[in-house]
């Protein structure tokens, strides 16, 4: 199978990486990161596009999108949402993308109420604890499917 | 009692009805689906208005605006919003318009999250299984009082 | 597809109606209820037969004659059984006749125990808070399926 | 007030009573109870009525007969329907006589599923524990009134 | 020890069998179980009496011969009303003959609200899973005791 | 058997009876339900002591007494402590006297912090919503065993 | 509205306060709190008196004396009693008169066990976090009331 | 210390106050509250800024400012999102502006589900109940620390 | 369908059966119980295997051999890893052989930790109580499929 | 280290000590328990007081009294207060005096709301079961340290 | 009575001690305890074994001995079997040798998961937080009874 | 930082894949696994050991040698032994060495019990869901760090 489409989501609070919390998130910033991504979808000529936002409104429609112009996988960091949106959830499901979720830190480490997911059981993988490699094991595993 | 002033809301995700989980939602669109309630309130010479939105604040402010805008009943389906949005609990209490929820599949057939509504306690009437079938029962019912 | 023929199930004290908590239940009584029932299915040329018991044994064994006595579809207001009744839900399902959920009061905004159904998530929808309504919609969704 | 009549509802099994479980519930039988109690109403001249059945229907039904046939009080036994019979709660609000809760042995000294009863919330008094004396009691109490 | 006289009581919708979900209870009606039980009991020269019924009450009843009418055993298969009837667990609890409890299908694989028994903790043993041969096994079992 | 020795016990914030939320507690004073206890024991020339204190411990040693100063029975109302107080359970279980559990209200119809008691598992009896009647009863209970 | 007359309530080891674990409670001693509420209580010309126990009991008949010795609010600080007292909860239901509850320290990011308490339903207002200035704050709301 | 620049968020359908379910809320609109605070800090030479938004993802981004501009505290009523939105906290979190939660209402003496914040336990104190009072008990505090 | 080869699994400790907890477990030894296995088999000329061991390391391995050494059907009583080994289902999902689960005694009578069982979901029968008689009606139940 | 100064507290009911409850607590008495651990100290030139009381403040005002009179170590049997009693934990948390909590009996082999105590998880140790043994270890562990 | 046999076993990782997080279990090694124990039974003439296993076969088979090798008492630290081996219960439970459960840290300060045992109800004591001196408390207690 | 040698573990039923249930565990087996952990490994020049056991003691003294024989990083698929295992877990612990947990498949799509990890929050990082890429993008970011 040829190189995937792939769409990279970040939830709220993202956009402050590198400045915030750095014991649990490390001091890359978000744009490190993205463009780590990119840097591998060029190298394999893929298509990748990177979203973060804070309102889980435009995240829902961001999503919405994918089933007019086409993407074969997401990832996803739903960072907070991952607790609280049920939405997000059904956005997803109703496009019929796969999707890898995937945290920064181990929230399994962390406070109870960060133990559930809405979204790890009807996710392909999840990956926590392993900061911005996390985004490129996912990348890779998309690949290689 | 004359005919009463209807706003219909319709939450996240239900603008992609009838290209969504046709098992649990039917072919129908939404487009489909305001235009029964349409035809209704025509035939009852109505005032009826069809409202969908994504995002929780934009229910929320639509909700506020019947203070002012005199509205007699609503019909809502809060879709994911129904097992995470206090907030939207909070506004219709705050504007005492009283109101109908409505879901298009069975959510007692779904996963366990699904069965804990915020509105249910404090709606008039609960209706679900019915597909678009629901909204025009409970137009009917408001109707009638 | 064809008018169908409907078994209507009133279960334990719905025959008090009309004399009992007005401010869950309403004014009217079962037989006007069954009257209403009817003047619907006399203008479709259905077939309908409307049943109440106070016994669960009674219930069980009416639900029986479906296996022989063709009936395409049961609409049940199975009042305090709904919380309590395994042997009328697996009753039911013997049968395999589907079936819609209807309770005169919007039992969510009643005590905690009245929260649960034993039918809720076998049913093909459920129905509660819209009074004789409620049974008048389902009879008009199941002969527009 | 004047003398008050009294339904005395004893519940499933009870007529096996002074055979069964001696440890929990004694050596009378229920026509010694039913007896004593015919005897306090004689000397006071009251009305008063026993009644037992193993059938959550016929209670029910004894229950409603209470709308029409003029009965101040209903002193009830529930015995294992205590646990579990929503429906003989409904018909008891729905006559809306005030009742007392009996038991002849001390419920909370036995298993934890008999710990809950559907009917001491609504009650006026509960008494446990103390055999046939829990009826007299009973009767006293309302007759004081 | 002589043979035993056995009782064997079957619950409510049992009388479907045969009819009834075969992927849970298999083909075999009734009539055929009955007739096997009383093939073994007639090869052994042992009194057997089988009985179902689908009211609560009548299975009562049925147990509370029991104390007048000499039977060494009962074999019980509650069906729904294993998860539902204290009054059927004090019967036979009040009468103290032991029981052995059977279901035809494996209970544990089956919904939540079907791995709690009333019956379990008092039955001498616990067959599920086996179909007809439970109460073979439950039959040989007491007749080896 | 003789007429016994009685010690009445009766817990926190009943000496302000009578003034204090009369819609469960009634107006009857405490002094009003001593000498309705005395006078019983007056008829049956029986020894009856009552007690009231608002201390955990005062109540502890009162209790502690009993195992010199010969009482037969102990009736305690131990209001709030009903709730909260293992050291008196472990007092009375301590002297080995047996008791019955009475109150005024109809605590199962209170908030549900009330429906749990450290007593109840270990009384004689319980008796609650008979108001000063529960006493009385609880007293000829006694007398007549 | 003129000034109200103020009674302040100290629970158990808030004697101790200024020596005892200075992160949660700050160097600030009772007396400073006392002098503090008197210097306002002063100021206002009200009346005002503050009492500190370490008894339940006292704390209870305390509040008894409410009832004769007019005070029209009450600030209470329960302490470890927040917990554990029904008793001191009915008193102060008991008496009628109004309170505000007060903790030094934010009991929310302290043990589970200090979150749930039995006086915050009851009160008028809650405030934990602010030091003696939870005192002031509740004194200066109540005069303005 | 100086004095300090403070930052008010009120949360969702707090724009309504004054209209909304005054038995809860009281008569006072929000724009009074503000007035009353930017009065204190008028006395006090004081930055203070109030900001009011139906939309969590509004209410982050505002919380975002805060690491560029500098504010020493936040005073949030974070309303229906005190129950539901981990995005805040963690917004919050990581600005690390320390921050006092504010509700006008006695949150404790309402439904369970308000029971539970999402900011308590990170909060430096919680005032609940004072009404408009609360804001400004947190404005004096902060400015005394 | 042919004679079925089966392999019989014995769990932790009973190897000690006949000397441990009688009331439990009667006095016959795993040699009996084997022994009467082994006289089923070679009557029906089937092949047969008992193994017992006290490691769930053995247990799971001897699960393995199933794949390659072809045998139809396990009876496993996995005594006290019913309640603790997942690994031990891990390993009966993979090799894909349908399974019995035989407990000597009634589990449903004993601790509540012995009332859930990681194997009951998955097997096809479970038998308990029946002491060794329960090995034996799943020995003819296998050979009867 | 040089030997410690020791306070023993024994809460309520332990002065009835020997009376009570013998297959619990056993024949001693508290002065036998006291006399031995007098005899301990006294071999060791170490200064030992011990402390009785059935009274929660009483217990708590002796703890207090740690802060000025110095003490190591205390050992503490609170009995009942165990597992009801904040202001003790608070008020040994107070003085931060490190301790061991004694139980004469296993408290895990008695009832379920004996399992929790309020003291161990900032005790420095824990034992029960050893009767009297318990405190004489819990002695010779302080002395050793 | 004479001095008792003794075996000591030690559960999974105890080989480990001095090494392994020194906060929670101190610096001593496993072979100091067995030497401090051999020297205390070597002085009373008492038979001790001391045996430790990362293996709960070996432990249960170990225990198994017991009953042709005569021992008297167990002391049993089961480390982290405590919380999850069934079967090391039930090989204890079967060959009926008394015992005393000894924890070398306090486990009610440790991990939730941690506070649930076992083996603490079917124990004579548990020890927790001594260290060594909690096997020689033990060991000192049996040799006393 | 040098390239770090690593330990690699296998939990139970491990040694069974490629035949086992492929749509959770995919069709490689575990030796194609442990030779592209090799190639990685190889390509680094990092010392790297694969191992698999169905025995949870054989797998403490795998871990247990880390001690000695140095070993920078642990990457570990307890399989079934993560939801039961608090020995392993205390093993790692105890030898201090950083570990990675990876399961094959999206264990929070399958079994509730297996939603619980008791490795998880003491983990460096989480993968699952990602097959035997989820071992290689473990060794990956050990190597990174």
């Amino acid at each position: 199978m040829g190189t995937k489409s792939i769409l990279v989501i970040h939830g709220p609070n993202l956009n402050m990486l590198g400045t915030r919390e750095p014991q649990h998130y490390g001091n890359q910033t978000l744009a490190d990161i993205d463009q780590g991504l990119h840097a591998l979808a060029h190298a394999d000529q893929a298509r990748l596009e990177t979203f973060q936002s804070n309102s889980e409104a435009d995240i829902i429609e961001k999503i919405h999108t994918l089933s007019v112009n086409r993407v074969d996988y997401v990832i996803i960091n739903p960072a907070a949402f991952t607790h609280t949106s049920v939405a997000i959830r059904d956005a997803i499901s109703a496009v019929k993308v796969p999707f890898i979720e995937v945290h920064l830190s181990n929230v399994h480490a962390r406070e109870p109420f960060r133990h559930h997911s809405y979204f790890s059981d009807i996710a392909t993988a999840v990956i926590c604890g392993l900061g911005a490699e996390g985004y490129y094991a996912a990348y890779r595993h998309i690949q290689q499917l």
